[in-house]
């Protein structure tokens, strides 16, 4: 959690961190401004020091906005340092981050953050090794960083926000199911009034609608695969594609706070009118694994051993599973969880690997989705929900929702 | 443009690119990608070779649809590699692309691309320096990479891609002055049929849902700022702030396609019901500017000569500019211009400091946005149009809107 932040930073020997970029669609920065109308900010934190942010002038009301002490980034002499820089704006930008660092009185060890492009974080930091060699510019494991270790636990207003995510989520799923339930079907596939197949295309426009009337935004789109394309867990769906009826369908779809705040993450299966038995036996396995993994979720367990349990339950269902090798595409081919915040994929990590050491703590929001795959058999079903571990050690779904796998639509 | 591009890598002595992240809100991959549901991408572009992307087993197909020679990064033993790195998925991640280099023979000058957060790039590329001494790896100065270049002029497609945003955006625009003048004017604010303040927030949800019923997106967000807050270019409003009667009202608009593709960027000044004198003169110095630049328009001409233009016109009509003193606060005090494309910032680059060489060449598209701003008056003026540089070496606008001052609002 924040407050634990300087108590990481010790324990990583981290002297200061240096924040880069946006607020906006930007995790580290947005972790201390909110989401705000900041397209270039500079945000330093001195272990045992509140963070001070350095905008431009004209965006200075809006970082102020954010409470946090707020300098102007145009008070360190722009032409001046693109003379001196020879034009090169990486350059410049180390000669001003080495003279903020030189006023804070910073040396020691600094790791960065922030959603960059790569040349910037390389042309910057590389320039400003030379420019300011009392400090070292610590480029922590993306697994393993100190702020993502305060980001890892959630407080009490971070939890509720994320539940309101996952109400708005589920919301527009449920309005999902009503477009699909109150159409028909007719040669297999779902029609509008005029008798035409309803495409996943427009569907899909329909849900970043339904998002945006509810105050959200889909940054990344959401996943309405059918059928061989259910069997590929990160398959998108094919916009030109018709409805398919007695198909399974894997809808995974991950909204965020309008302006890039926390995301929800959740899929359902579903097949239209009927479920094929091989599609009833796939699905059997998932919410059997399902239930079985999640009742043995508590805190101060390591994450790595709910994917092998998951694993090793497949595997006992006849199904492959990547603990025995990384490179299946067929039966359980990812991961159980992640956890979700600012970022929709951030720690702790579930990753069977042996160096992986995340533990699972009160105060961590995880999604939880174990998925069977056989593209070539064209099925695929994922059951997905998020999760929050309570203050007593027990998990709760932060939104519920049927985990049915047949809609009914007239005309099967 | 994008044919041009072994050409810039020749010019600037690069044997490789190597773009990495999502193929959504991520630029230089969505350049060679299309918007595509990749999570974590690397591509290789080798100069005088097609691109080749690696992508993990489960996101082959969305990367295949792209056109794009594929390949599977879960052929790089995951387990082995994080334990070689003793679990720093930074070092692991380095080990799979110095394979990757190997196998493609790559040597050389690489330049690094794709917008990551900073830990990642640093960490991983400080690794791949130490494992794979043969390559240099080029963080370009973000001013002018190679990517940027061949990205700053802008094919037939792209312009019309474009174009269609930003009659989207113009639609839109339109929908928000149709909600403004269809409300009243009641005690110096707009009020809903109850005689209730509209709210700057209110509109703002308004215009989300507008975007996404058009098929588009709004990741960062419109500028709605009002009086005070139009007086600082980059304040976005106060959502909790009634809509002004009379007051300078700055509307900047700036969505791109679904899932991040291209961008347009747009701006109106409105007054709703009648415009004070102060704010009249305002209006009318910022249009005879923008008309004497826009005219000045023409390709194979320094960008910078169009903002030192524009800052000495301003001055003559006794406004300080940022040519004087660039860290005013009232006046001229911002650039006129940047290119838009897959990025709402990008090259070509409109800066007055003399190391900026950006040349105005048919095919950019570009923002033009004088603008005066006097925050303790209380307004600010800004109209911003995205123009394209044709191929006869004129502008033109992409999508015509009126630039009308005044809204007329019942009750006024």
């Amino acid at each position: 959690m924040r407050n634990e932040l300087d108590h990481f930073m010790k324990e990583a020997e981290l002297d200061a961190l240096l924040v880069r970029g946006p607020a906006q669609h930007n995790a580290a920065m947005t972790y201390f401004t909110g989401v705000r109308h900041i397209t270039k900010g500079y945000l330093l934190k001195k272990v045992d020091h509140d963070p001070i942010i350095y905008v431009q002038n004209m965006e200075r009301e809006e970082a102020a906005a954010s409470g946090l002490k707020t300098r102007s980034s145009d008070d360190f002499d722009y032409s001046g340092r693109m003379k001196t820089a020879d034009g090169n704006l990486n350059i410049a930008n180390a000669i001003m981050i080495a003279e903020i660092l030189k006023n804070h009185a910073v040396s020691g060890r600094m790791a960065v953050y922030g959603r960059m492009n790569s040349e910037i974080t390389w042309g910057t930091y590389q320039a400003l090794e030379d420019l300011y060699p009392s400090i070292e510019i610590v480029g922590e494991n993306e697994l393993d960083t100190v702020l993502g270790r305060a980001r890892e636990t959630k407080d009490q207003h971070e939890v509720e926000r994320i539940r309101a995510m996952g109400k708005t989520t589920t919301a527009v799923v449920a309005d999902v199911a009503g477009f699909l339930t109150s159409h028909e079907a007719k040669d297999g596939v779902l029609v509008d009034r005029n008798g035409q197949p309803v495409t996943i295309g427009e569907l899909k426009k329909k849900i970043d609608l339904w998002l945006a009337m509810r105050g959200a935004e889909n940054p990344k789109g959401a996943i309405f695969a059918a059928g061989r394309d259910a069997g590929i867990p990160h398959s998108a769906g094919q916009d030109d594609q018709p409805i398919p009826i007695g198909v399974p369908i894997i809808f995974d779809i991950f909204p965020c706070e309008a302006g890039g705040g926390y995301f929800y993450d959740f899929t359902r299966t579903w097949c239209l009118g009927y479920a094929p038995d091989e599609v009833v036996e796939l699905y059997e396995d998932v919410i059997d694994v399902y239930n079985k993994v999640y009742n043995s979720l508590k805190t101060e367990t390591l994450c790595r051993d709910y994917q092998i349990e998951t694993c090793n339950l497949f595997e006992q269902k006849g199904h492959a599973s990547v603990l025995t090798d990384e490179s299946i595409t067929e039966g359980y081919v990812h991961g159980l969880a992640h956890g979700v915040g600012l970022d929709v994929h951030e720690a702790p990590w579930f990753q069977h690997t042996e160096t992986n050491q995340s533990v699972l703590k009160a105060g961590s929001v995880i999604t939880f989705e174990p998925g069977l795959y056989y593209p070539e058999q064209g099925m695929g079903v994922r059951i997905e929900d998020t999760v929050w571990m309570r203050p007593d050690g027990s998990p709760e779904v932060l939104a519920e929702f049927p985990k049915d796998l047949v809609l009914k639509v007239p005309g099967v």
